[in-house]
């Protein structure tokens, strides 16, 4: 029999974890099913796609001969090959210099400098050295990062309050790039996302609240409890940088509300956990909105659906409990959209994410929380 | 490589038409990749999803060998051996007898009269004599209807104004079996969709009314423009039949509203073409309550998310456009869902569905016309 598959596919997503997935499922709903490259056959989005492509990401060369146009998941990519790829015609979306934005801090800190951002005080750390001059300019605690994020179990932030400490963190990642940055006195962690087409028509979502912990974020809130004139200066800012990129796709810029104002945090050029709200909170979600734009598609309205809603990502314990296997009591909490990814479960893994909208963010933090613990297998709190 | 593969897979789907492909994409969601039993490669759900079984109908023993629990996309299915799966312990959801109620319209007819539900007067067509009894007792014209629906591309209803008319599409129609039924003077044509779990927990959709052209259905609306009592009238009988029927899964009740009352008109045990607008018109859509229901899983809520909720189908003409080639002008109509199924056009096919929300049933349905007359290459109109 032969097969149904296009000899050139319109779209191809390179990596496979639940970006992708929901990626995957927006471009289906268009009628476009896109190519898949990747890693692992019991990758999320691998499990739930017509026949993936398997190889690493340094295999793209080839992948992207049978598709029109490339995206991405993630950007731990070869930076030179993507940029030949680009100088050879293929259409690489976002393209390398907005990837090595997202991907190289040092890079994006300077580019972001030099264009006016506001970012924190920031150097590369060589050596000792490095680290005893940063230490002079600003207060402890300093904050010590991996330039290049790196494996999904790396950790890559450390928050070091003596020299002593940030000794030993230089010595135990000596073959890791490091760099310093000021510690932040933070008030909100806020993520704007943009979503922007090849010629520069870009729309932004509204501007959504993140809550972290051990460095994984486990709540997103919309929209973000901030005044209307931060607001407005946060979706002004990223809709700036995004331009300033000439990004391609969504753009998900984290920002930290300082008493100092707002400072640019990371960037990620891709579809962002904290837009996982959009598929049942936005008229149009991230992931078809990313779809729309790196195809040059017309772009959805982002506006918000709701006066409150919130994600609470469903993340593995130590107790090594499956959600899968409480999907019912999770199902029986009117009215929480509840996603799974077909993950194993592991320590720190995101599993899923739980959505719930109402007029009130108190009332949809509680049921996205009551289906979360439900999935863990904890009682309701 | 090894597949990442489940050995048995929780849900089985059979058919792979673009209410598989829906369904499929619902399941996905909650983390339950479903394995389809599609019977050819270009099947729209096909497309789509990873590794499906190719197969006759009739393979279906095999293939619930591979399941947990198997459900359906259509009812062209061979009775005896659906029900020689469930005798033999399968989960075959809905049942065979559910399946017949939907299947074979003589039989429907004869349950819902047994169990109280106003039907037209009817009667089965063995030969002109039954005709000619049949019109002694009834009023021109009569519907002739066939007992089975047949291929997607066949006819199976007629409206004869004499009995030569009649006694033609007897002879045409020999080798099938036919009913004759009254004729009904319709108000309007509504839909309700009943979700139910096997121990008999069940919820309804709003009422929709559905516009029928040619026979096949145009364009469906949500709410209903009737009255309260009307609609509560047809939420209970569709809520009654479900449970007389044992129904699991979704079962879509088609009424006819006439000068005589609400009639039941067609069954069908699977999601629906009118429910297509609970995607983005319900906070559960007909998809994934229909997963919720045949794994027996909580049921999510139904109720409409907006006041005015249309859906139009795009169905393929004799210019031979193909809505893919024309997306970009159809995402331009701002604030309109797009779904496209894959499939390649022919006059009269299902190609995909555009839906609209508004609090005004000609502002959403104006927004949906605009979308699919651009996915067809017409002018706005």
């Amino acid at each position: 029999m032969t097969s149904g598959l296009p000899a050139i596919y319109p779209l191809g997503i390179v990596g496979a974890g639940q970006i992708a997935r929901m990626t995957h499922q927006a471009a289906v709903k268009l009628g476009i099913t896109p190519r898949l490259l990747a890693e692992d056959v019991d990758d999320s989005a691998a499990l739930a796609a017509p026949s993936p492509t398997y190889g690493h990401p340094d295999s793209l060369a080839s992948f992207a001969e049978s598709c029109e146009v490339v995206t991405f998941e993630h950007e731990r990519l070869d930076l030179g090959l993507l940029t030949r790829l680009e100088q050879s015609g293929h259409k690489i979306r976002p393209g390398a210099r907005v990837i090595r934005a997202a991907f190289d801090k040092l890079h994006q800190r300077r580019i972001l400098q030099n264009k006016g951002f506001l970012v924190p005080a920031f150097a590369e750390l060589r050596g000792p050295d490095d680290l005893f001059d940063f230490a002079s300019t600003a207060d402890w605690p300093i904050v010590i990062k991996s330039v290049r994020t790196g494996a999904l179990d790396e950790r890559n932030i450390w928050i070091v309050e003596t020299a002593a400490e940030g000794l030993r963190v230089l010595a135990e990642n000596s073959r890791r790039q490091l760099m310093a940055e000021s510690y932040q006195a933070i008030i909100k962690e806020l993520v704007v996302l943009v979503v922007r087409r090849p010629g520069g028509n870009a729309r932004c979502y509204p501007v959504a609240e993140v809550v972290q912990s051990d460095g994984v974020c486990q709540e997103v809130r919309a929209p973000a409890a901030i005044g209307p004139r931060v607001a407005t200066e946060a979706k002004e800012l990223a809709l700036r940088l995004a331009d300033e990129l000439e990004a391609v796709g969504v753009l998900a810029v984290e920002l930290l509300l300082t008493t100092d104002g707002l400072v640019v945090n990371e960037l990620a050029a891709r579809p962002h956990n904290a837009g996982h709200l959009t598929i049942e909170g936005a008229p149009t979600s991230q992931f078809e909105n990313h779809v729309r734009a790196v195809l040059d598609l017309p772009l959805g309205p982002t506006w918000a659906l709701a006066p409150a809603i919130v994600t609470v990502n469903v993340i593995g314990g130590y107790e090594g409990v499956d959600p899968a296997n409480h999907l019912a009591d999770a199902l029986a909490v009117e009215g929480a959209h509840i996603h799974l990814y077909e993950k194993r479960p592991r320590p720190g893994r995101k599993l899923g994410h739980v959505t719930a909208i109402g007029d009130d963010l108190d009332q949809a933090r509680d049921m996205a929380r009551r289906a979360e613990a439900a999935l863990l297998g904890r009682r309701p709190w």
